[in-house]
């Protein structure tokens, strides 16, 4: 993509191997200055690698910042208040933390006079898109640039030869060892793909989930829990308040030792592909489940039903990488219309793998009213010959047909 | 309902304590004659004690009939490639079942030159609507008598007074034990409803379920079954083909032994109140989450993403009972026409309550293409530069509109 | 509807016929205290008349209230904003306007310590349902009395011959003709149904309309004006700002004298039936156009096809009275979130029955961009080349598909 | 794109300037032989002037195919089944011709061993992604070559100058004058674009529309039509049986006689951009009218509200150039479902631009039951309390949601 001369570039940097190719390739192909920005959205590794490894490849401008918070505040829970799932299982881990990224190297590009950003992900995938509409919603005049797209380095192989020529060490993965996989971590999940998932059939081994134990080591005797909701969004657990990100830390926390929140799926990407993923989203799945427990009580059932017609249009826009999108907006504006009376506290049994709902309450606006669903006699809460009428009336409209000989 | 004078009504009967005060109600109220249909759906109880019972009722004709392969060829598997669920839990195991029995009712009606029918579904609940908006619409003028909405044995003593008065034997529930709660069954599941249910913050006793053990109580060691599918219907399990019948009763013994398919849920009924639930579905569920993984391989993404857009309406036509209307019929066309190429054998781990997807393939029909999908160099199969053009035109909506300084 | 005793009751009342009586019958049947309400929507008649017969009846508390700016405010624009037609056709004349009298009679309820309301409204029609859900929506306790669903005064004759034992003067029709047509009026449309409109092969008589001229007897020289739009509203013509209730009582004035906004339609009604109805509607039919054509300008692709998506169900929510649900609230907080970019001014042509748009602009808000959309060179506007990469990607699974022999 | 040596390449053809450019640029280009498409899918041009063109150019294989038959039967007509309308004004008469055209570029490409396919669409509308989503979901291995993305001749001046270089034939517009506009027709339209149209403030000038008087000058006299349906298709006018192209081409003269189907709109493209576009369709417009009309009497409420629900989605896709995709074959089957019953014939009348619905009638399927609907005693044929019972049950979530103070 000729974009004209770049005058600074902003790097979304891990530290690892890609992104360090990438620096060096950006200063060497573009000439350019880079200014490299890290972000901890709670992948569960140290930021300051990234900092000296930066420093030590000649960046002046060097950003670390921890977007925990602001992460499940703005991006998790309003995605959650829609209870969104892609394609039936995938609850969105990676995609919600993209337009996050693209917005903070949309500001410090701002911030620091640079005219083009840049990423390290593939021309294969999701994420370029995610990354891309993101910087052109926020910034249409952004230039950028897309390694992955241009280069020629389309192999592991290649890629090793030119850290190798460039003095870039190529350290063991995360967390030491080294994985097959190409992974992806934040606070919501981690992923994996590409090595033995590239073939649907075959069941991944036992070593490549990271976060949750199976469920066949998980503990055997339950873990009970309850969620306290306001307006839909998680607050607290066991009666302790806590923040969004501390919330989140901590069903996941729970809910892995639980063997709570694997899939194994394929999944279509917006690219036109069909490709294969595992996902470990532990307090993901505890909170969906327990959002929609505690919707079941509080929520009208128009509004709730509708919500699930929106969902998957909703799940596709974030997946496909339309956060910062009018359409997205639009079908915000829509689901928090009706989360307000979204509170109360949702008890659940967590057992090997298993999130089962027990109990959910509201003082203030649960609609579940017992006098009128009584099987016992209702003291006139209820009309039982209303539904002569209401049963009447809805099967007019076949009645009529009916007497034209058809359904 | 005043509807003139009846002469002849089918009822539809199971031989409990409540359709035997009807029978002896509608005989008593409507003097007219009666004709008892009773249906073998597998509810799992033996039909002969209900002829005996309707024999010494003075009824003379009596209609028992084995429907399970027609509920679960013609009702089940349509429903089940619609990856239908209601309100994001319920597998819809009672909705299903009572347009067949309505159906049966109708057709019942004409052999016999009925001119009403009659079931014993409360006023407050869905089953009535079901049934009725079934018969309407294959029969506009039938009379439709239901005694919950005329009669005042509104109470559980009422009506055993009445029975006690008529002779009418009060047994014990179906398997010979007491359960407090008011149950429904058939081969897609049971269900419970009332007694402490009616609390939706209280945890239902571990006696309240038949179908499955407790996932604490299930095997220690995992279970792998592979489902055959054909046309998006399970046509066999483990190599072995079977009859829709035969597959679902089989799959119900697999996810029972195993702990799989409890849930516990409020839902919104048809006639506006909230009800609590609980239910057992073990081969429903195990059917669900197996055919989502052969469509993740074999559907069109957009003709997926279509599905689970109409998904919701679907489930509420079903749940509302309207099986047998222009719109539930013009949903299932579009869903059917998607069907033809869903073939191929998903296999599945099944432990304590989990159902977990290990592999898939489809030797027609896969859409995965490992050759483009792959992470290492894809020989030219997908030109990574496509996705810059890809993303600039999607963006340019953005892009323009973030030129006037929103977004 | 026994409701137990009712003490006071308020009455929609218009002072013609059919109400007079009901306030009749209110007091004989019910033998309560009655309280009139009489709006003026802008259905054009004198409403002192009302207040003169009410309290010859021997009402006390009388309510006669000019509500036009918020019927058109807080109903008719924002139901615009939506772009609502219910079945392609019917621009929602009668059912917008239900809401808003409910609205009023529980107001005046809780002023006046009424426990009860009354309408007019028949038990086949829609208006009841609208005036009765809105009741309950605001006030679930409410009792509502429906006369035409209780007594026994079901044709016109009956009704006459109780007006005459009664003292109640039978005058001819608000304009001192009489039609044969069961009408209703309010700013945005009046109605016609009944008589010969219920046979649907039969066109109604050409002096039925009564708010515009056929087109034939329309002027020959079209009609241009200008309609200033903010956040999505009409806010004035011609350069002249409106109020408003007057920016629709002009634009009925140019329409109805252009012989636009007529309309003949067969609908289906809330309760089951099919019906014939005539519609004139000059204002919102230019209004309509106008938006839909400040729109194409200034809106987001994406929102105006997601808009278009939701319309049909929205449009049936307010036609079936559920204008304070939560459902309707939720559309409109994703409508509503839309607007705030709906700004600028549409021409059009008007012309014997034609609405013709023939110029938008917006100098904050257009998204048009010629330098992009020419035909002639763009100077890099846009890059053509994109394109490729485009409907490669968009083709990918058609592709795969069409690989494996399927499209 | 670089996709390897072409031997062999279709290419749609007109005959006129561009697409004659093109055919020699390829020539020269490609070094490859070119075979000539040329469709009449009723433009109102003659096509043997394309011959020897071609001819006269060295091409040996010449298509010239009829396709209006095929092209009403088989893509207008399932469309108009659908009452297809692209943001609320657009009739989609070019999207609709586009897929046919690829198809029979796919066609010939494998009658005469081709391995490209070629056309005069240009980079930045919305024909070049229909003709090659279909040409690649019909023959995913197809090559496709489109000039306008890979040439400089991107101004008309340096295409006058390269076809006055290779001596091609500059002709006068296809009726001898000469127009500004890029046009656009075939049986259901006549488009604009471009010139004083790039400007959507200025009104067009009153010879710029060729195909419809203006409503100023249509007679005086209103045209009175009936049109015949059968399953959904209209298949004759006044009682006189016509094939489908006969029909709509009776309908383009009647219609464009009486100053029907003009209109001016500002559309959004699938590639990102807004475009001003002016369209004749008078047969079209008769035809949707007369469709929903036939519709509003014959076709059951859930049904007719489903259509309208999925409409938009399903103008996009046409829109967009998936036609030959699962999802717009999805939705046919939906749609189509529903067609068997709409039967009957519809009285309309044609006035000066106005087509105005005055009658519709069907002897078979028609659902109006005037017994029902009439304002007079029905004599039980619906039984006004069953009203009560309707509206109370429909308004029970929102009375139990109101007592929590909340609508």
């Amino acid at each position: 993509m000729a974009q004209g001369a770049i005058k600074k570039v902003v790097l979304a940097y891990s530290g690892g191997l890609d992104t360090s190719v990438i620096l060096k390739w950006l200063q060497e192909e573009y000439g350019c200055e880079v200014v490299t920005f890290t972000a901890d959205i709670g992948q569960g590794e140290e930021l300051e690698p990234a900092r000296a490894k930066a420093t030590a490849a000649g960046v002046k401008e060097i950003y670390i910042d921890d977007l925990r918070e602001e992460f499940v505040r703005d991006f998790v829970f309003p995605m959650f208040r829609a209870n969104a799932i892609y394609e039936g299982e995938y609850l969105l881990g990676t995609s919600i933390a993209r337009p996050l990224i693209g917005k903070r190297l949309i500001e410090i590009a701002a911030e620091t006079g640079a005219d083009a950003i840049s990423h390290g992900a593939t021309g294969k995938g999701n994420d370029q898109v995610r990354f891309e509409l993101t910087a052109y919603a926020l910034n249409p005049d952004i230039k950028i640039i897309a390694p992955w797209r241009e280069w020629d380095l389309l192999s592991r192989e290649k890629l090793m030869d030119y850290a190798a020529s460039r003095g870039i060490a190529v350290e063991m993965k995360r967390d030491g060892t080294k994985s097959p996989y190409s992974m992806d971590a934040n606070l919501l999940h981690i992923s994996y793909e590409g090595y033995d998932l590239e073939d649907p059939w075959v069941e991944p081994g036992a070593d490549m989930w990271r976060w949750s134990v199976a469920p066949e080591d998980a503990p055997d005797q339950a873990t009970v829990i309850e969620l306290m909701f306001e307006r839909g969004d998680c607050v607290g657990i066991d009666g302790q308040r806590m923040s969004p990100a501390e919330v989140l830390a901590e069903l996941n926390r729970i809910g892995g030792a639980n063997g709570i929140g694997r899939s194994d799926i394929v999944e279509n990407r917006y690219v036109g592909m069909k490709s294969r993923g595992c996902y470990e989203t532990p307090g993901g799945t505890i909170l969906l489940k327990a959002h929609r427990a505690m919707e079941s009580l509080t929520l009208d059932r128009e509004a709730a039903h509708l919500k699930d017609e929106l969902m998957p249009r909703y799940a596709s826009l974030v997946y496909n990488g339309y956060w910062f999108a009018p359409e997205r907006l639009m079908l915000q504006a829509a689901i928090d219309a009706t989360q307000e009376v979204v509170n109360g506290v949702v008890r659940l049994r967590l057992y090997k793998g298993n999130v089962m709902v027990v109990g959910r309450k509201s003082e203030t606006n649960s609609l579940f009213d017992a006098s009128i669903a009584t099987f016992e006699e209702d003291a006139g809460a209820y009309d039982q010959k209303d539904a002569t009428g209401f049963i009447r009336l809805n099967a007019l409209r076949l009645r009529v047909a009916g007497r034209k000989n058809r359904c």
